[in-house]
């Protein structure tokens, strides 16, 4: 069960936004393994993609629909990630697509296809297109949660946001789906994420939006430092509630999508592979958000770091280890101080003086964790959410052909 | 028992060169914790540190005291790092030296500190100077092997190398101990080495010879990605064989100790804890050393590959994927290739056409591998090694403090 795990949340659903899910058989009988999504006509999309230099068929072909028109169609397909898959990937993922526009008589360039699963295995398209009838045939609004179910791979639970925000001119909704548990350190996007809402956006609005909420959210989280080729998080907007927020109402339905997107990205560090605890590490006193992330990032991945965590052993000396070597240049080492929520541990370049190893074992006893560390040499300051490593973590990755 | 361990090798005296050890009890009872080694008056000295930011105590002042005087005495004790220990740590290091100076008759500016093990204790002064005398009477030219027993803390079995070298004028001998097997990703230096020559070489031959030994050797292993903060390599000329190599000999003299220094760090990776793999990582067709190593270090500290290793499971598409991520710009992908050993994984952007998963299942079966990835694009070649990520690594860090 994840970390802090509360449930599936209540999901509202997004007028002109349907989903519907299918068992297409692609590694396990009888599971949801194909999602399709239908934004409705005059829908507008924004998303973001994974950096990774080898980026699977599907984003590929995804980037190049997304240039070519509104998509009317997502489809996903869980099991098998397109991906390492070469010529013959890009035409696979290709024939799905107009398989799909063909049945719901769009243009091909309006479907926008999404994979993840094992790398590097021909994707078995037969066994995709024979399932899309009976997902089309699904479509509906209330469909997130098994949406939420088809989506995963190695994710213990669904895991969804959603929240309704009250404007002048009425209320909006925004709702969103996301799967991930391991090879999590998006860069740009995260695994697959979904976000729909019924506010009316223009394009540069609904990009810039989706831009800052991905970056506070699926770009601040690492499990294991590994980008996958196959990240992805869309949002569209369907303009159904007719509420287009302007001005202070704009920035009011960003900082809703950007808490959805926050919830979503926490959802899977508290779901990591093996995770059991949910680590949030706030690096303040920076001179710049880079320097920050560099100490962040550089604790978060420490393997050393995250087995203490992993066995609630207060060995801040890891902790301290981790920020030495993270390339920041003069740091003064007797001003930093290093928390552990309510424990101060490091202060004037080692252990600081009122630090009791018992406050330090009260803190890791507990399943959710800050670790505060002030640089103290800049107003900068970000936040990043990592799990332990832990004896399952191993397990999992030694078992699962990712 | 490490990976390919072939036994503790014969380790030839170097004339001018005597090591002795003691139990001082630092953290168990009976274990050989301190470690005193005597150049002779007259040898030279080379060191290299850490980068780590948070450098330990001991650290900084020996690399004071190297730059007053050249060594007559180096001090190492095990089980206390004297790292993240603020003044008093520094205090204590000067205590220990000043203590050997003053029973050894020298300056404290003579004496180099070393310490290894957890994190952020006070350093017990008086047990290590209460064993002093002890480890001086026990000094001695044959006393190699209990040094490199000495020096150990979660390493399985002392590190050695030594070689006899003919030339022109007589023989020249070098020989080397280590320790290390977690919290490596050595930066500048590694966790402890130390190696002495009887040959004669001047302070600028004597530093540049151990720095490129140094960089094709501790710089280009990884266990964990962790830089300790204790580091240190430290490389003795006694030149009492009376012979100074010059010219083509000099550089024969480089290519013996590189070897020394190649064989010393890859014990501490056959050695890596919880290893049950030796990986070689051979990148080629860089444009440059750093997007070589980029590259290497990507693959060799993704948690996924080495997950993969430890279940033997020919998952090239984790290879992949970290190749993919190393930040090197505008890689033409269709070029790249990968293979296992003898078995191409990797062509045309995808899994080779020739690839078969029984081939990469021999590959994976096997305890020493080497994964080489040709990047196509250049003339830059670097080689990392690596282990792989196992239960016994999250066991021996869940339940060490180090």
């Amino acid at each position: 069960m994840p970390v802090g795990y509360q449930g599936f949340p209540e999901m509202f659903p997004v007028a002109g936004f349907r989903l519907g899910t299918a068992s297409a058989g692609i590694k396990k009988p009888g599971r949801r393994d194909v999602v399709v999504m239908a934004p409705a006509e005059g829908s507008r999309a924004a998303a973001v993609f994974t950096r990774n230099a080898f980026c699977a068929a599907p984003v590929v072909v995804a980037r190049e629909h997304l240039n070519q028109a509104a998509p009317r169609y997502l489809l996903v397909n869980t099991g098998n990630a397109n991906a390492g898959t070469g010529a013959r990937g890009l035409s696979d993922a290709h024939r799905c697509c107009a398989a799909l526009a063909e049945l719901a008589d769009c243009g091909e360039g309006q479907v926008l296809p999404f994979s993840t699963g094992v790398i590097g295995e021909p994707l078995p398209v037969e066994k995709i297109t024979a399932a899309l009838p009976e997902a089309l045939a699904a479509l509906d609004e209330n469909g997130w949660e098994q949406a939420a179910h088809g989506i995963l791979t190695t994710d213990t639970v669904p895991k969804g946001a959603s929240v309704k925000l009250q404007l002048a001119a009425g209320e909006v909704t925004i709702t969103g789906i996301a799967k991930g548990s391991g090879m999590i350190r998006p860069d740009m996007a995260t695994m697959l994420a979904y976000i729909a809402t019924d506010a009316e956006l223009d394009e540069a609005a609904l990009d810039a939006s989706l831009r800052r909420a991905v970056n506070g959210s699926f770009n601040r989280i690492t499990v294991d430092g590994d980008t996958s080729t196959n990240d992805a998080c869309v949002l569209i907007a369907t303009g159904a509630s007719g509420i287009a927020p302007q001005g202070e109402e704009l920035e009011a339905f960003r900082e809703a999508l950007d808490g959805v997107l926050r919830e979503l990205a926490q959802l899977i560090i508290r779901d990591g592979e093996g995770a059991s605890k949910f680590i949030t590490i706030d690096v303040r006193g920076g001179r710049d958000s880079d320097e920050c992330l560099a100490v962040a990032y550089t604790v978060a991945h420490s393997p050393l770091v995250k087995t203490a965590f992993f066995a609630s052993d207060p060995n801040w000396g890891r902790i301290l280890a981790a920020v030495g070597r993270a390339g920041v240049a003069e740091m003064d080492l007797e001003a930093i101080t290093i928390d552990l929520d309510e424990a101060r541990i490091v202060s004037n370049g080692g252990r600081d003086p009122g630090y009791a190893e018992e406050a330090g074992q009260v803190v890791m006893n507990r399943e959710e964790i800050t670790i505060a560390i002030d640089l103290a040499r800049g107003e900068a300051r970000e936040r990043v959410w990592t799990s332990d490593l832990s004896h399952e973590y191993v397990r999992i990755n030694a078992e699962y052909r990712s």
